[in-house]
């Protein structure tokens, strides 16, 4: 498939917010604008700085095709164990279906790997039926319910 | 209640370590031995040395009854908005019904709040009936999948 992955960088965001709105849900609480809001690069830099955090694209023949965060979590629990967690999978609107969101958790976890994780998670909308068989799929159990609260 | 909340220091360990295996799913995984086992006091350290991350103990006349690990993260989601995640929360078990738990939980909202954070997040393993219904009767809705894969 000629996938490669990198850390994001500043001239991305662009392309990246555009991935984030085209989305049944995402299109309701981003901001699709033509002059990328202030807060998708103000919230880049602290993302950028942390070395426990990872904002990975997804590139072919040089275009951004998906993007992911990945952050690492140092834990006591399970004997002071470190874990991986995904947020924000997005693959281009013009490139589903191609497998790509599999090569980006296939990504993820080789990094969670690499990290030293002992384990890999992601919470999904309830409301995203074909994302939990997509990842069940991929070897994720839906072991846990994702509980939220907005503040 | 006379409840306070500090962040751990490395001489809690011991204490917090019984509470992580004093528990039905943590017994299965945690060293509850008479000597700390090192990987505790390894992990430690990059949760104490990082700024996103806030290992909590509650105390009642000065012993230890409660812990909690906050992590705050920064995403690109949500218009850059930060998260707050809740995860190992513990009572200590001759102090259990006595709202110790909530008041943990309270702890982590207000600090979610202090950092600026849209939403606060927790997976509770399904198998936990109760704490289930302990979250939701705090706010939290459940409506995401929490999966996992053991790496």
């Amino acid at each position: 498939m000629g996938i490669s992955f990198r850390k994001a960088n500043e001239h991305d965001l662009d392309t990246i917010v555009k991935m984030l709105a085209n989305d049944p849900l995402g299109s309701k609480r981003e901001r699709n604008e033509r002059r990328l809001p202030d807060c998708y690069k103000n919230a880049f830099q602290p993302i950028s700085a942390d070395p426990n955090n990872e904002l990975i694209v997804a590139c072919q023949e040089n275009e951004i095709v998906g993007v992911q965060q990945i952050t690492f979590t140092p834990y006591l629990t399970h004997q002071g164990g470190w874990r991986a967690t995904i947020e924000g999978v997005r693959t281009l609107s013009t490139e589903r279906g191609k497998g790509i969101g599999s090569e980006l958790i296939r990504y993820a976890i080789q990094r969670a790997k690499e990290r030293g994780c002992h384990l890999i998670q992601l919470t999904t909308d309830k409301q995203r039926e074909e994302a939990l068989r997509f990842y069940e799929r991929l070897g994720f159990e839906a072991t846990h319910e994702g509980m939220k609260m907005k503040l």
